[in-house]
């Protein structure tokens, strides 16, 4: 069975938490809206396959999966539904349920991510609400990564199946969000995250085994791999960021 | 078995999303923060449940329930948990997926909906980012209101098991949480939600129909239901608020 991936082309974004999956297991994908339009690709096509009238279970926003007749949407939800398929869940009912709460945490400061170049409204230009961006932002770095990443280096540390794995001893999806995660920020805030490696050696270990592993490497060095940009949720904007002094907050 | 339900007391917020499953299923549950210290609560044993260092599967914050060894966290997790235990899932895989995304749909709204009183920094006090919240909360009720609330209107609507709920013929988590995502926008934003009725009936039926089954309503009634406040992601600032002209973005 082939999975439809459907997102916005053009840029990682949240799509890209999907894909590092997808490639990771060498599940068979389309990723419908960078499809050509003569093969039944474009955005066009994810729009209508998102606001088919006909289809009840219409998903809010990209991205969205398909699977068969299956339709998930929200990136936690898509991986909870594929981790099992792909051999990427955590083993046991306790496992996964925490392997969720962490998932959600990382689309939170996905969202929190975004909204330091989009604080007043996604409607606006990051051009009209340049000021507002670099509040955010200072808090965001000063306040919210050492916050988040502080809490996903903790957990690490007391992983009782040790550190290399953010839950149990095997690879999950949540390793695999983690890393983009930090690649994510490492690009929006270069300065801001300078402390990172000093204060999180185990997540600076987990982002560069995740990178190291074939199929995850061989996907970066890929053209499916979009390079990091200003269309995503991670977006550098060099006036939003400073030096991070993670003091106290560090874990 | 009693459920343990850790939230902050004093306000509604984000753990009334769990309260509301659980008091509609007649399900016995502690709601720890909100006992006495002498009976073992307080916020003091909501933060030593939470950030025990012998527990792995530590939360990032509340809400999250205990159910034996079991931890959950993220109220779409804890409610996805509790829906089937509670009789409140939908049958059959698809329903469930669409009703997970769904549920997150309304986590993101109600981020947004906190938001807008903290549009720089949850940090600093409201009244530090006055000015920038008043831009937030008019793009809220402009756009995102508007989107969200005619997103769940469609959905209604074209529920091919009629528009009574939002997934299949059944009463689910999600008509639950509809109902408190309504009721806290109508708090928050008396003017903002002036269209509601006319642009959403079948939501305001759904809301209604909520506020008056019996449990929920002897809930409403209780002393146990925290009133609206300005400690919640849900706040009254009528100097935010203005009158709702949803245009053609009704459903």
């Amino acid at each position: 069975m082939t999975y439809q991936l459907y997102y916005w082309p053009g840029l990682q974004g949240r799509g890209e938490f999907v894909r590092l999956a997808l490639e990771e297991a060498g599940a068979p994908y389309l990723d419908i809206a960078r499809l050509p339009k003569a093969e039944g690709g474009g955005v066009g096509a994810m729009m209508k396959a998102m606001i088919d009238p006909a289809q009840p279970f219409t998903p809010f926003a990209p991205p969205f999966l398909k699977d068969g007749e299956v339709v998930v949407s929200q990136v936690a939800n898509i991986l909870a539904y594929l981790a099992p398929k792909l051999g990427l869940a955590p083993e046991g009912e306790a496992a996964r349920l925490f392997a969720a709460g962490l998932q959600q945490t990382i689309t939170d400061i996905v969202a929190e991510a975004h909204d330091t170049h989009h604080p007043i409204a996604s409607s606006l230009y990051y051009e009209d609400q340049k000021a507002e961006a670099l509040a955010r932002s200072t808090d965001f770095i000063d306040s919210r990564i050492p916050k988040y990443l502080g809490y996903f280096e903790g957990i690490l540390r007391k992983n009782p199946a040790g550190p290399a794995h953010i839950v149990g001893d095997k690879l999950t999806t949540v390793d695999l969000s983690l890393f983009q995660l930090v690649v994510g920020l490492k690009y929006a805030f270069p300065q801001g995250m300078t402390p990172f490696e000093a204060a999180c050696p185990a997540l600076t270990r987990l982002a560069d085994a995740v990178a190291a592993r074939p199929n995850i490497a061989g996907y970066l060095a890929s053209d499916r791999r979009e390079a990091s940009n200003e269309s995503c949720v991670f977006r550098h904007y060099p006036e939003l960021d400073h030096d991070g002094t993670w003091g106290d907050k560090s874990p």
